[in-house]
């Protein structure tokens, strides 16, 4: 794992190289938002999925960089004071509260066309149907069908209160699921699994997407409880899979997921100790 | 050019229409800022340079909706609160007044992911190596080095006022002009055409993207000695063409950049009525 985030470090690094002709602080915003930050979660799992086949290590790079961008910019938008106005991110302060909104909007889209470029362009190894299928893909998990759409139900449901489970269920699948499903599905079509295979990894993946959203409202709590912060989402209103179920049933939603998760891998053998492990780091995760 | 604009609406009444995935409201505020929009000049481009070979019509369409998915995003964010705060766009309330900023960022994202996964689809007939480089360059046409880039040029300079006209040029190439370059060229590429013709379409287009801008600048200026609205531009303390050079010099530029971009098409035998009108309507239109 610590390979993988060094990798797409480096990658970042260069894809947000100075040209002559971008502006220096639009730039600066970008790499404030996207260098040094984050568990590298979403190119992990593009490894995991590349790792049911023979994938070199440029493709499983690029990929995750280009999927990182584009959490990225998620990020930076979803801070915004139209959004959660949220003034730290990772401990520092949120692009906009250290640039400016406005830059911190040109950033988020500026990254947002990146990702598509750095993944439509032919200066890595995978071969041209791939590369398209790849944009169409990060193009649906990012839009109006998944992470989009899923901020726009939470930012509704913040306002209104009335969400069922099943509504939540459906809003973390958009939001946050859509895109951990891509992560690992682009790393399986690297590898060049078949369709059954896919099949099977999207439910491991919906999943592992519940799980992620669930352990993070759990560590919202918790790190409220150790009084580092007061719970967040109780404060903006917002239901939790935690505030809906209560904190123990929500801990044992866990170990169902994961078990619903592990036997549609098992059904498909695909069972591997890396995917086994991805799943407990995502329910027994501090941060 | 009605023509063209009508199989546009369509496309993107079409690429916009409902499912069962996509947020309502995030839907009707997508399609607020993208349906009964505008003048489509950016599409008619694509046909000007498509015109230049033998295109289907299909593709034209294709590419110039999604070309226009990323100009219409580009005027939601840039009509935000914390960019140019514009309350109007059309005559009708812009589309933050109408949804909310929220709404209107992730409505903006939205699209932007819309227009690269449609140009990835193959449910259209170009092949794949030309949907790929019509992705890569929207990306970098819409992104830091192109569109994006020059709106953060703009915000800046709205603050320092120090431009000089050469720091201007270079500002509307990227603002306006990298788009406009692009529609240009995407067209000749559905056309087929090769580097040489398509590097003396890029003198056109670059020609054609300044005597957009600076029309637009003297229009402003028109606008607002008609009594109609107040010159925005000199309101905003921002820099144009015309505050920089005058009305009267500003005129003259608009003939020298026509015959610039003639004199480069008929060198390289591409001067079509077609794209010689193309240069009136952008420096005679009334809006």
């Amino acid at each position: 794992m610590a390979r993988v985030a060094a990798d797409i470090e480096r990658e970042l690094d260069r894809l947000l190289s100075p040209t002559d002709t971008v502006p220096p602080r639009l730039l600066e915003a970008m790499r404030y938002a996207c260098l040094e930050a984050g568990k590298r979660f979403r190119p992990i799992l593009v490894h995991a999925g590349a790792a049911l086949g023979h994938v070199d290590r440029a493709s499983i790079t690029r990929v995750g960089a280009a999927i990182e961008l584009v959490h990225c910019y998620s990020l930076v938008h979803d801070d915004l004071p139209a959004m959660d106005d949220a003034e730290l991110r990772r401990g520092k302060p949120s692009v906009h509260r250290q640039f400016g909104e406005a830059t911190a909007i040109l950033a988020g889209d500026a990254l947002n066309a990146l990702a598509m470029e750095v993944l439509a362009r032919a200066d890595w190894p995978a071969a041209a149907p791939l590369r398209l299928e790849l944009v169409v893909g990060l193009g649906r998990a990012a839009g109006a069908a998944g992470m989009c759409g899923g901020q726009m139900l939470d930012l509704e449901s913040s306002s209104e209160r009335l969400l069922s489970e099943e509504e939540l269920v459906q809003l973390q699948r958009l939001k946050t699921g859509a895109l951990i499903g891509f992560s690992l599905e682009a790393g399986a079509r690297l590898a060049g699994l078949d369709a059954a295979a896919l099949r099977a990894l999207t439910v491991y993946a919906d999943a592992l997407g519940l799980a992620f959203q669930i352990r993070d409202d759990l560590l919202d709590l918790e790190v409220g409880e150790t009084g580092k912060m007061a719970g967040r989402d109780a404060a903006l209103g917002r239901k939790t899979f935690v505030t809906l179920l209560g904190a123990p049933a929500a801990r044992a939603r866990l170990i169902e997921l994961r078990q619903q998760g592990w036997s549609a891998l098992s059904r498909a053998k695909l069972e591997t100790n890396l995917l086994g492990q991805l799943f407990d780091f995502v329910i027994d995760r501090s941060s």
